[in-house]
């Protein structure tokens, strides 16, 4: 049965050769060419943010009709913090997704498409996962009263986010694979068990998630110059590239900002493939910042449009250098991350350097997770033993 | 130097023997009687609520003249969720304190202490802590550019805040004793050493916290029934019921809402001094939710005047409810909190059954701390391993 939006007109479409569809549950790739299809939703007039969570943005969003209520758990509305130390040479900020209701910018996705898998009818849904996505679904599918089976690669997820996960009820199955392969199982198993498919490449997920872009609009009173968005499948720096693109689609902003994807080092495949267009594969990824240890982006095309049509970037950092960044903005601003979300303040040196970005500019670096996600991150401080108020006074010289 | 603020009249009070004191860093206990001192703060007229942070609040705040900045993390205006299914014979809501930037309520006061600890000129700040204020207090002395020494009982914190508050640049201390002692040696060396005081018995700390009160009453339009509150060393229960009875003293609201503690049973010396009339001490206070795994709570008479004031109650309720609580919080309304965030709800059925709750009333429950802050509690849930869509299969039946 097809659903009904709320909006005049809701449908997929491919990027790549222009076929159009009409919205389905399992259908995410163009019939035609192969190419993951995206959604365009025509926009409920007159357009109005109003209320709380990311359906606040619903005159923008593929919204169903009364009948079947949004699933929410008032994610969005994080902070923008302007930084006071860390990137002197612009005017930066950071915005906080790590205060989200499972602590990453997951659940902005999560609530559009649980929402639309919920209305659609399906009981259960599937999604593989590094762990924030696994936390983020289990969240999701437990408030819309759905059951769900997370995949993880075995031994390669934050064991705060498979506490989170096993917390919110879902069913945790590990595979000896890599998460690439994860992905490939949950895809296969959604069409052969008929479950509602909760990875990036759900176009629905990347509905709710550009709204960080809507969000910043909004923070800013108008388009930052650049944003710096950590990349690992690449679904958020796509969505937050295509919420501006709509936004300046509705007159409201002049120009979309330059949108620069970071990667670790160890697993950059992105950005091999934008400086020597080589295959955008890395087949062992190895970094500290798990949430982005991916080797094969299934949004690798929507990555590589978003930077093209923005005039982004994408770059690399080696592991020691989001450990740094990591550290400075804990250290110096007050704001805890997990690894991955340091990963772009990690970029901000050479970006500068290399005139990427330009002095005095307006650049939001996104913190996707919160530090909270992945303490285990051998960090070689110090914990003193002390017996008296002289032990104290000495910690202080 | 008195600090200069923007209020016509800020000073301290004792609630015991009414004696006033002007404001000095150093000062929270009553010199005649050695009762806590309160924060007494005269509205900036006309009230008015805007901006974000808790500076929001800024007209009902000690607020520092300009000149010395306010600190700030954007923390409070936390989501208020409707639940669906936990508590259906009342109309219940939970506060997620877990989503504030360092993952609990403490944010918010410490975004006023700091701010006055920072105007008084201090450079270095100590707390003790069972690890929630450890964490909070790193960051925003970070924010503000001021050393940090935080002392913890060994071996009794959650691994994640330990992180947190070396993430975050603080001097770690950890003493053989308890916590209770721990604040016994903070607030000595506070006075030895000049240090500035980050624990609750610092009234200014519990001026933020009060903000919850405000933000309760914005969400709601109107004040609740009943406040279901973890009850540990007692500054947050105290601090919210202060923030309803000033709304009630500016005529925006009728009635002060019941204050209603929540204490593990392991660690629950107010609940018996409330019954009993006894000292409010558990020598060996146990229990696994560690962030209320308090046994000499220094604000006593503080949560006694507010329950008894507001004619709420003070209850205990077992490890085991409260790890079900937790449990259910998550899996049947998506909402992940730590286990002492879960001791409200685990009280729910035994509030209603024994009339201290009435069916159909407004319940706000205050979830405290985040999911991850505690993600160590042994939960005996089943990890599957895969390796096919067969696999996958059996686990949906």
């Amino acid at each position: 049965m097809p659903l009904s939006f709320r909006s005049a007109n809701v449908e997929l479409y491919c990027l790549e050769c222009r076929a159009r569809y009409r919205p389905e549950p399992l259908l995410y790739k163009c019939r035609r060419c192969g190419s993951l299809l995206e959604a365009k939703v025509e926009p409920v007039e007159p357009v109005v943010f109003s209320g709380k969570g990311v359906w606040r943005y619903s005159s923008l969003l593929p919204t169903p009709m009364a009948g079947s209520e949004p699933v929410t758990l008032l994610e969005g509305q994080t902070p923008l913090i302007k930084a006071k130390r860390i990137a002197p040479r612009v005017e930066a900020y950071i915005k906080l997704e790590g205060s989200n209701p499972t602590g990453s910018f997951k659940d902005r996705g999560m609530a559009v498409a649980v929402t639309l898998g919920k209305a659609w009818g399906f009981w259960s849904a599937i999604a593989a996962s590094t762990g924030n996505t696994a936390a983020s679904a289990a969240a999701y599918t437990a408030r819309a009263g759905m059951k769900c089976l997370v995949l993880l690669p075995r031994g390669k997820v934050a064991p705060g986010k498979l506490f989170q996960a096993l917390l919110h009820g879902a069913i945790v199955a590990e595979i000896e694979e890599s998460f690439d392969e994860a992905v490939r199982v949950a895809e296969r198993a959604a069409w052969e068990l008929r479950l509602y498919p909760l990875n990036s490449f759900n176009p629905w997920r990347l509905e709710g998630q550009k709204t960080i872009a809507y969000e910043l609009f909004e923070q800013l009173g108008e388009e930052p110059d650049a944003v710096v968005v950590p990349v690992g499948n690449g679904g958020n720096i796509f969505a937050i590239w295509k919420g501006f693109a709509e936004l300046k689609d509705l007159g409201l902003i002049s120009n979309v900002p330059r949108m620069i994807g970071v990667q670790a080092e160890g697993a950059s495949p992105l950005v091999k493939a934008w400086r020597e267009g080589s295959d955008p594969v890395v087949e062992e990824p190895s970094t500290i910042a798990t949430a982005i240890r991916i080797g094969r982006p299934v949004n690798y095309k929507r990555v590589l449009r978003a930077v093209r049509e923005s005039r982004g970037a994408l770059v690399s950092v080696a592991d020691s250098m989001i450990l740094e960044a990591q550290k400075a903005l804990a250290a110096e601003e007050g704001i805890g991350v997990e690894p991955a979300s340091a990963a772009p303040l990690a970029a901000y040196e050479m970006l500068v350097n290399e005139g990427v970005i330009d002095r005095g500019e307006k650049v939001v670096f996104v913190a996707t997770g919160h530090a909270l996600k992945d303490p285990s991150v051998p960090l070689h401080y110090r914990i003193h033993r002390v017996a008296s108020i002289r032990d104290l006074a000495r910690l202080l010289e």
